[in-house]
């Protein structure tokens, strides 16, 4: 008997049936980890290392496989899983790398009068155990920027994939203790919530490393007790297009942060800001652009839209264009859906109060809203409970300036879409979007802690 | 009607009858705040190196009267206090030079394969209200330990210090505004535990930053929500002695670290671990170092050791070495009580179960301990579920990388005591000891989120 | 019998008969500094950081004398010493602080499969003894640019002003003795060439921090054997301005940065390019904001235009002047003198090839230069045997970005013109302008050794 | 006609004849690099990255061949070779790394109280043609710590090996160019002194990275002109032995450091200071070690001990130990020759005026010496012109502190001999020693230079 179903979202047909890990089992193997840790701890920078970059190289001779099997479970397009592959092996390879370069501080004490002629010798000492819980929409490369970095630092690893991403979490599995990590620190869980719960609970683990929705991040903060917590959370973030941005450039963003991946990324182009200015050129370049992409089986090479992750998920993102749509927004294109996949939509006037704005909404849906003065843009922003990220198209620095300064957010791409990621560049949000920061070598000092030597 | 009373613990004289801050009055204090803090978040870094160098002056100037007020609210001796009051000129002059010390970092995005020509300028920015909660013992230095690198970083500060420090904390923030902070953003509150849990829970407020007992760290953190926790907690932190080390002045650092203060520091030397070849010479010596101690008024500037904090820290201690007594430790010397003063009690034969050594004690207790070999003192100490600091005597550089490497602690002094601390040295501790790191600079940045501009 | 007379350069008055340092005094002078090196090698950050604090008090204290000083040896405005003096107590007050943040790294050893278990400490020691030979331009301010890093990092100092600057160098000299540095480590010397020249090929002195012209440069560089060299040398800046820069600001600057300080510095703006669209605007307004500066006594408050240092260096100016006129410049303002003050002179249609353009013209002198397309500016800029500093005044960030990648300089500012310097940042040039980096952290890094412990 | 031959040092037989390159080839090539440096300066870290990594699989895959090669025309052990062969591997992929780990700085430039707004972005920029000049004594791996760090830092490259090492000079170019680097900023240069002395002295060379003698150095320093100078020099290094060190492990250590590769290293242990305590056990276990050392022919797995690299070599060193024996010296073991081999030789009672101590010594020759007082060694060592490094064996704490505050060199090594080097830690020496680091990331740094943007 099985707790639930894996389903492909494309056609709604079961994958696997899928038993938690069991309350008892999942106390066995944090005992096992706990322990295990003291293996990894002793593990020299360049074994880390190689252990990674020997699971690059196995990624990369499974990358077609692993990627196949994304496109299976979660529905985004293979083209779509073959980058997000790309990227993971990029994360692991700079763990490899970032392994060897965890470099201490030498500080002198004599800096008051007080002459004591010694140095504080500062290093990095790994936490501990490190559970990294993981989201669907990017489940191999959102889950080795956790794993990546705990084990460069030394920590052993409880990987909770996605309830939908088992399958997926569980080849990944696989290739790390191929690639020589002991299952003595580095190990796969799927318990169900009241487990996960005590897990999160549990003194014996040191960190905890969540990507996902802030309902589930205030249950662990609350939860956690004291406790390292990191928390990459979602985003309603803005693409802005000034009047000397290249729209055309601007245009091809907007379709690819927020058209592809189903529209389900944190970083995605989740409201486009237009001045009025260039509003009615970037609306019918954009709608030209979207109108012909081609939507349906994901597993097709050519394919740009597929369906989002499932049935509810649809659900709600056509409720909330319908809600829109009654409260007045205009449709430009889509408002369509066919079995689980959504037409890439635009919508224009849709009121500031709405769900689909006000909310993170994970769907490809477009939402033009026009301004004429950078100051309200900045206010409309900074008024979202979310801070992740913003992307702005414009040559004016004293624009650039004002935008990087007044945005509460974690990063600001100029002449790039809010879904700007570089696997090494520090990546997290502010406020409802998150704690803490990722990119391998931040988050490598995030899950360590510093011990100091006074000689 | 007051709520409460500061008691001199010296003399039992009730120092001033004390109101707590209304809700209401909280409530207005944080909205003043957190539109406040727009006013230091534009201050450019010499500004605000400037007033906390004018801090820095003002400090200085009243050492004496804020030093007196010091020992008449928490009994430590004139002595001490005017220490305190030194370290905490050179905590406010630190942060005054960091303040122009927080720089960012570059980043060439062009890690992978994908050419993208820009790079990404990683800054500092201030998270916004830090609540600073205090303890009684160095109620001075501590404080400013979270307000000089909150201002230094940009942030409002609600300061609120321990309830029986409230007029050395009024004292502290009459001079942050003399030097020119304004109430603006800088603010004392007072609140009762009702109050202050609503507001840590507050999404106001963006960081907590506590020095004080993991009861009160564990109660925060469950409703803290999502912000960003820095926890400075207790330790019963080891002095360890080794054959080859310096009987002498292991004996007067002893004695600095657990007799002054009358004990009660974080980093206290709570356990002395002795080779069982300097055993009995550093017993010998430590009682005769110990038994000429001046005890009594703290306002006298020869006394040593005077009160613990209150009545019921007092019986405390004294219930612990009662109970270590009746389990069969052999009193050396000391187990006396005249008021809220503690004698100098040195105990051997201290059961591993008692209260005493078990728990931390806030108070002039030490227990020795005789060992035969290294390994059973890092058993015994990363048994505990405090990991703050430790000591070692010795000139063995074997011993002391293998301490460094295994004792689970935030910083290992050699040839001085746990109680080592410099301000702009990392400090802090793992496991029940606490999260995250003081130490200025260190400081500073947990209280900053980073923020990149992709250009 | 003097060996040379300190002239006063408005009114050619003999201000002071000057004796050379003999070559048997430079080198007792050389032994005991070699000798006293050990003294502030073991002062501790604190010690070292507190002289300098008290210099830059002792400054302040004499800031309108030695202000007054250097009016009345090189002819400055009254109001640009005491620039300069403000300047010259933040350098000095920035190496107070750098002295206590010269930290060191931990690095892992076994990033290799050989095990070795040990940590890579490195740090920064002093190398020992400093000369330092400085110009007359900014006699002050440049000294301490190598006094301040040389005894923040621990180093004897020989300091060797310019000639003409030999009695503002010996009031300097004075206030660091006053302020806790001894003889035995800091001494001012004024040896003829001959004996600097022993002096630089000199095994005892392990590092040269020179600021003056690329001729000697080279001769140091000749004779220096292996030491450590530091060279800021001459500049040939351009000031750039697009067609949305700012043209008041962008002219304001170009006064400011060429007229001021009779344009007798590195950085000053010593071509001014305009393009083609905003060339008359930008012309017209510079004459207009030229034609009234208050010219004449330097000691007076209002004068904006003085003296250049001697009748040699005024010749010179007048000569290339000249030359410009005869092959077709024409000139809009100026070119006109009075004793040694060259009136504020606006030339256009300057050929290439004059000496004004191609060399370094330490003179209130500003060639216009039209362009259509700022890759001909790249390539004049490059085509120079200089690559000090740029300034251009544009909003465009593609026109930044381009010039930052391909400018051959040290530093490029945007919205400001090449005379920018900000004293803890970096400072220093490429190819003929100098060789390694000021700047106060930076310049005490040049000044130190890495030592690394293996332990 | 050739202008030379390589010959093999251990049977005399002609490997090669060989011809310089003359003055018009050396000019035209470098003609080529100067203008191909603008392709690799616009080479992203991860293309520099690339071909550095394939650099290193190739040099993997070739492994065996260059080790024979080296073996051949200079004589070490193949043993020796294929450890050298390891680390230039282990050199090329930490280039590799460090290619993608050039991050730059971001500065505020508010400090003082003039407020500007703007931050100061500091970037590392290539200098621009590195000439390379490497010795013979690691041909491979000291030749890629100089092409390394310049192509992981956007530079031109010029290599010029030793003359006996032209042979594997021109494999690794070889591969350097199979790897992907382009002849047009890569070259291979083999001119007689007339020539390089005028390329060392060429505007168009930014940086000269020299390892060799210090005549050699001096040479390049007179005739460089401003230029980037990289010495890495002799030593004189010193091992000691303290009464509480590891005696095996130290013995082992003197006859690797010493007997291994003929004692032809910069950092062989070229003096052993043994206390007097220890004297004699050092002095029979040493000799006990290496009186059955396999001497003769380096191409046989077994042998430990080949020839010195040439006639004139072996017979220098020689003469010195005949100096020695003349002057006192008493011969515990060796002093034998069997064609270029020298037999490893053991000296005690060596007068310090003798060459062989005086000077860098380049054979399997160790002179013993007995100390009674740490200081006198201290004083010893640093009456040396050399500072390169040095090695203690010893566990006291104090020791050490000692000596690493003391000791004038660039490295000390705790209970390793002065032999010690790993390929990403800073190496280089003081005084006489070198001028400068290696260590792949400071000698990307040296081979930079620092432009900042004020933005």
């Amino acid at each position: 008997m099985s707790d639930y179903s894996v389903i492909n979202p494309y056609n709604d047909e079961v994958i696997k049936e899928i038993t938690y890990t069991s309350r008892a089992e999942t106390q066995q193997i944090l005992k096992r980890v706990v322990k295990g840790q003291q293996i990894i701890a002793n593990m020299t920078p360049y074994e880390r290392s190689q252990v990674l970059m020997k699971l690059a190289e196995l990624l990369e001779r499974d990358k077609n496989k692993i990627a196949q099997q994304i496109t299976l479970e979660m529905g985004k397009t293979l083209t779509d899983s073959l980058i997000e592959m790309d990227r993971a092996i990029t994360t692991v390879k700079t763990s490899s790398y970032e392994a060897l370069r965890i470099y201490g501080e030498v500080i002198p004490t004599d800096i008051a009068s007080l002459r004591r002629d010694k140095k504080g010798i500062v290093e990095h000492f790994p936490v501990g155990v490190v559970l990294a819980i993981t989201p669907f929409n990017f489940p191999i490369n959102l889950s080795v920027h956790k794993i990546g970095p705990a084990i460069a630092a030394g920590n052993a690893v409880l990987f909770k994939p996605g309830p939908q991403n088992i399958l997926s979490g569980q080849m990944l599995t696989n290739l790390c203790w191929e690639a020589g990590m002991s299952p003595d620190y580095f190990q796969i869980i799927n318990p169900d919530i009241p487990v996960l719960s005590e897990l999160v609970a549990s003194p014996d683990i040191q960190c905890i490393s969540f990507t996902g929705g802030v309902v589930a991040a205030r249950a662990i903060a609350k939860n956690a007790g004291i406790k390292k917590l990191l928390f990459e959370l979602g985003g309603n973030d803005p693409l802005i297009v000034m009047p000397d941005g290249d729209i055309d450039l601007a245009v091809k963003t907007a379709v690819n942060q927020r058209f592809w991946t189903a529209g389900q990324r944190c970083t995605a182009s989740k409201k486009v800001f237009l001045h009025e200015k260039v509003y009615e050129e970037f609306k019918k370049k954009l709608v030209a652009a979207s109108i012909n992409l081609k939507i349906g089986d994901p597993t097709k090479g050519e394919t740009i839209v597929g369906p989002v992750v499932n049935k509810k998920a649809a659900d709600e993102v056509m409720r909330r264009i319908e809600q829109a749509v009654k409260a007045g927004a205009k449709v430009l294109l889509g408002n369509k859906r066919e079995g689980n996949i959504i037409y890439p939509t635009i919508l224009e006037n849709v009121p500031a109060s709405c769900d689909l704005v006000k909310e993170e909404t994970f769907g490809p849906v477009i939402p033009l809203i026009s301004f004429k003065d950078i100051e309200e843009v900045i206010e409309q922003v900074n008024s979202s409970s979310f801070g992740l990220q913003a992307g702005v198209f414009t040559q004016n620095l004293q624009t650039i300036k004002l935008l990087f300064k007044k945005l509460e957010v974690g990063a600001l791409a100029v002449n790039d879409g809010p879904g700007f990621r570089a696997e090494h560049i520090p990546f997290g949000g502010v406020k409802n979007s998150g704690l803490g920061r990722e990119g391998v070598a931040y988050a490598i000092r995030e899950m360590s802690y510093l011990k100091t030597l006074i000689l």
